[in-house]
């Protein structure tokens, strides 16, 4: 089971539907029951075919039933989130898919974070789980269209060699993906830096923009 | 003329290398005159037909002759070497190719550099002239290899949609390259920053890696 913290947001939602295309079940965490349920059903609607690999509940539920758990809250909610949900999250693989933001007269601009990333501020809210950065360049909006081909590497930083094998074998799962080892966690600051510049990019081209890795 | 500041080292060579390639005039600027000119022979006997386009000598020249001026000195060196050249840039589109970088124990880690970024730092010391940032995420070993073909794009980022436009249709004159608008020169901190995650990325698969952006 994935399982997605704040998985009612664009991203959450759109990761959450694109695993269970995939035939992955799939865990909506939600702060209240009833959103995480209502937000599972109508991702059911978008891809009926889908459906039954999809359920909805709470964060705490989200936490306990995942064998991966995604972080796609905001930002600025993870540190309570996280703090809330520590004993949960107890030796499970965490996936970090923040990358912290915000608008300035039209502009994204990165926060800086203390702790060096949203990963890295993760990996020190959880120091009894194993913490992967992943999926932070990855459009919402494409994902959330179910007959929207893909087209991006999803690049992936972990300290682990083991749970960044897991999730880059997870990432592959969804179709039109190609998972690119990112090196150790504190990579992650570069991957969650470089959604600001695609960003940045959606606006000039008025696109949803992803990236490739060429070389390989 | 293309003129490039600090070109002897790789990146600066290889893209002399290509420019001229592609027909453009290039002139690669040194500390020393006669390490310029020595380099300019070499390039030429690497790619004899490219030879003619490419002439070296110092950095001063490099100033003075370049329409457009590349910097692809080390980051180290940039605020002396630009401090001594000021007078000569005036009026001139600058291109920072500087991704400020260090290595601990085999691992790539970016700079931080007080102004933001080595662009916005060459923009603090050269007030009168039009600084761009472009071509950091180019693989100075795969420009070298003069019939290795090229699979990438440039970020080009500035505050002058002018100059942004000049250094685009640039990097469009190299074979295989696609300039993508990056936006304000405040950006070209998420495209350095972006190189440093490209090394991670060589060092784990051995290449020599660059990136597409998808979905344009």
């Amino acid at each position: 089971m994935i399982s997605l913290i704040g998985g009612t947001g664009p991203e959450g939602r759109g990761l959450a539907l694109r695993f269970a295309m995939a035939g992955e079940k799939v865990f909506i965490g939600s702060r209240s029951q009833e959103r995480g349920q209502q937000i599972a059903q109508e991702l059911g609607q978008l891809a009926p075919s889908a459906s039954r690999f999809i359920s909805g509940g709470t964060n705490e539920e989200a936490s306990s039933q995942g064998d991966v758990v995604l972080i796609t809250t905001p930002y600025e909610g993870q540190k309570d989130t996280l703090e809330a949900l520590r004993p949960k999250l107890t030796g499970k693989i965490v996936v970090s898919v923040i990358a912290p933001m915000v608008f300035e007269r039209g502009h994204a601009r990165a926060v800086e974070v203390p702790e060096g990333s949203a990963a890295l501020q993760a990996k020190s809210l959880l120091p009894e789980a194993t913490v992967v950065g992943a999926f932070q360049n990855m459009s919402a909006e494409d994902l959330l269209v179910p007959d929207k081909s893909l087209d991006c590497d999803v690049i992936v930083c972990a300290d682990s060699a083991e749970a960044r094998q897991v999730v880059m074998a997870l990432a592959e799962k969804i179709k039109g993906v190609r998972a690119i080892n990112g090196g150790g966690l504190a990579n992650a600051h570069y991957v969650e830096e470089l959604t600001v510049l695609l960003v940045s990019i959606n606006r000039n081209y008025k696109i949803h923009s992803s990236i490739r890795i060429t070389g390989l």
